[in-house]
């Protein structure tokens, strides 16, 4: 870790970010320009992540399954708005094993091309329906401006593919995973986050419906943290993904496809992170516990270390780390571990260990207020309970910071001015130019039309024309 | 599943082996050439070897990372005899973002150099010392003769990278991760290996010794299994690792690499598989237990499911899987799973239910002699000794078919004889010429040095000067 001083996030946000995630080591600029090095910390962070989603995933009975990252061109070519979607960022193979290829292939940007093709190969009948796989991998996408885990070349996700007899079960799917993210983000990394439907512009390239999570970073942008896809029976058709049904007639599939990646990484570090640094929730936090030992000599020390060794076997239900470093002070180790988002340090020098007791400090509350004395008996208990309180805090204050910045503009107007420090909720009449208006005017794109909706009518916060969904306006990641 | 017969091994090994995969839906091959994918019954199977592996990397003190697929060609270039070796099979990105690039940019087929980069950055002092980090992922090797599994353009692995203060701990890691592959082998897979040195033209492309664990399929070749290079200070030197040692002087640093890959798959089937299909070892089979009920009719349907669901909350502990199919019959069942190799089956009929008691049938052991009449109340202990004495009894009889292919022949011309159909373990003096010349005449190669050897001194099978050390020739996967 380095000793320069972290920007607080009021001086300079995107550099409070940027910083933050070198010197905490989640991850690092690689020598190619626009991808990154996940360090062991911020791929810590991702296996808890994966693992979780993976868990969610299975439960709603999908496998996982690896495709090849490899894709010939022509395939992307098969779906018109699908190529044009993607054409532009594509990173092509053009040689291998010393030869120039006579088809280029491109390294995957995603996967319903592919997919598809084997899903034509795979489904014969009603019987092989549904299919629902998911695939943890990599894809590169030729970025221009890139940012640490919110927009790189190469970054890592999950997409799921399923493929299904009927509109109505593909488009259940495609909620059901929608609500699986939703939980997710809630339940296990404590960013609330608003599930909605995509405009029609800013759905993805060759789906009929686009829904996402849309999640409020600190510095009020909009993040979307995960998608879903209906994709009716774009692909079905373009790679002939058809079924006998019932009748013995052949149909097309209907498919669906949904991710989410490293970016949420990026989600937890602006939802939760402070001046400090990152702040962690405790249910992904690679390290949940730091027990720091306070000792001045090596007397001290001897009374200290069995004491430590024995809390930590307490504790041995939950992610702990003993910092023995000798070469750095107790000070040292207490900044370094929050910068690094610790959720909860504990602290025994010869004291505690005389009265018994052991000193916690919690990462979400700074200085005094955020600690206490518990006693050893009380443990593994209270650390549970701890964990599980200050998890429903983050959770509260995010959802407070965003409910504070979330604005219901009189007009067009005060809609320009709530959209520098904020979001606006407005009636929209789903006309793409009022979308393209306010974006020009003020940089902030639609981000969702919730799915919960006040319902009745209104007018468009632009056009002032009959509308009968609210939008959410921002600027966005 | 396809209902066209499996070839017998003797018949034909090489369609049986193909066949099996497709036919069991571990793989598929992919629309480009080469490549495949792994289907959910195949991706299933390679989580459990991950998981496994994964737990002894982290139990020896290693992390996870990720580092770019992408990698500068000029990287590749800096360490001679690597570039050299990997030259011939690179895929090779010369557009992105639909430009030509300056520099081409080659899909990673190991990561030795551009890890090597990041530890230059991130190694200062003896301190930060070892780095111990280990990346799953994939890679792309253009090869040109590919088969699934065992050699494939694209594959998935590991690959483990650290970087260490001295040669002495650089060696001694070089062995540990090597015996960690042994103990995976034996212990979860069931696979017997013989960790040797590798000869200096089988060893890896910039390595100063490689090492491998190999295995004897069920047709009496080799494959290699896992490797563990010991890398010296190439490629330290080649990336300038340096680290300040304790007397504030500038070292080079001392870097071992190791991998197991998906090609362990293919160790699985061709050590354990029979004329009927897979034989998957019980402590990675994606499917432990299966249990078929069996019924005539409605009201034997409504004896028999009660104690179906009984006996799998029973058996929750176990990876188990009811077969309700009701459109194809218990025999076609039976066959299926049989060729699926799910260690257990399980079939509850109405007279199973009437006298407490369930029929397990054992996948290793065919017909009557593996099937037994089990007491519902020895479950689940009855289930897991069971799936104990299997795992020995599968690794028993792999070992001495191995044991009893391996020769010791008197002479180079018994040599030539038994490399037909089997191994040749044999004094070598070390010369490459003589492996050149048995390789010309028999196509077999010295798979490894082992570790253990008799001790004392020879004449070498090829050209009859003194040898220190005995080798094995096999031709290999």
């Amino acid at each position: 870790m380095s000793n320069d001083k972290l920007p607080t996030r009021s001086e300079n946000y995107s550099e409070w970010y940027n910083q933050l995630i070198q010197k905490a080591e989640l991850a690092d600029y690689a020598p190619v320009r626009g991808c990154m090095v996940v360090r062991p910390y911020g791929w810590a962070l991702w296996e808890n992540i994966q693992a979780s989603l993976d868990r969610r995933f299975k439960a709603t009975g999908h496998q996982n399954a690896a495709f090849p990252l490899l894709i010939p061109k022509s395939f992307l070519e098969k779906e018109k708005e699908h190529v044009e979607g993607f054409s532009p960022e594509l990173a092509v193979v053009t040689i291998g094993g010393g030869a120039e290829l006579e088809e280029p292939l491109v390294v995957r940007p995603t996967s319903e091309t592919i997919i598809g093709y084997m899903y034509s190969k795979w489904i014969k009948s009603y019987r092989d329906l549904p299919v629902l796989i998911n695939q943890w991998g990599n894809v590169v996408r030729w970025e221009m401006r890139t940012r640490l885990f919110l927009r790189t070349l190469e970054f890592y996700w999950q997409e799921g593919h399923t493929a299904h007899a009927t509109s109505e079960e593909a488009q259940a799917e495609t909620k059901r995973m929608l609500d699986v993210y939703t939980r997710f983000a809630v339940d296990e990394a404590a960013v609330p986050v608003i599930p909605g439907r995509k405009s029609a512009t800013e759905k993805f390239a060759g789906a009929i419906n686009s829904f996402s999570i849309e999640a409020m970073m600190g510095d009020t942008k909009a993040l979307q943290a995960g998608t879903s896809h209906f994709l009716g029976q774009n692909f079905a058709k373009a790679f002939n993904i058809q079924y006998l049904d019932v009748n013995n007639e052949q149909q097309y599939c209907w498919t669906t496809s949904w991710g989410v990646s490293t970016r949420f990484i990026g989600a937890i570090i602006m939802t939760h992170g402070d001046d400090q640094g990152l702040v962690l929730p405790p249910k992904l936090a690679p390290i949940q516990i730091v027990i720091v030992p306070i000792y001045k000599n090596d007397k001290e020390r001897e009374t200290v270390m069995p004491v430590v060794e024995h809390i930590s076997q307490q504790l041995h239900d939950f992610r702990i780390k003993v910092d023995d470093r000798t070469e750095v002070t107790p000070g040292f180790k207490f900044n370094d571990w929050e910068l690094r988002g610790v959720p909860i340090r504990i602290e025994i020098g010869p004291k505690d260990v005389e009265k018994n007791s052991i000193m916690v400090a919690r990462r979400d509350i700074p200085g005094r207020e955020g600690k206490q004395i518990l006693s050893q008996e009380s443990l593994p208990g209270a650390i549970a309970e701890l964990l599980t309180e200050m998890h429903a805090s983050l959770y509260d204050r995010a959802r407070d910071f965003r409910d504070s910045h979330i604005y219901d503009p009189a007009d067009y107007n005060e809609l320009k001015q709530v959209v520098e420090n904020g979001w606006a909720y407005s009636w929209w009449c789903g006309d793409p130019a009022c979308e393209a208006k306010v974006k020009e005017d003020t940089k902030a794109t639609t981000r969702c039309i919730p799915l919960e909706q006040p319902g009745g009518q209104g007018k468009c916060i632009v056009c002032g024309k009959d509308a009968s969904e609210k939008v959410y306006f921002a600027k966005a990641y």
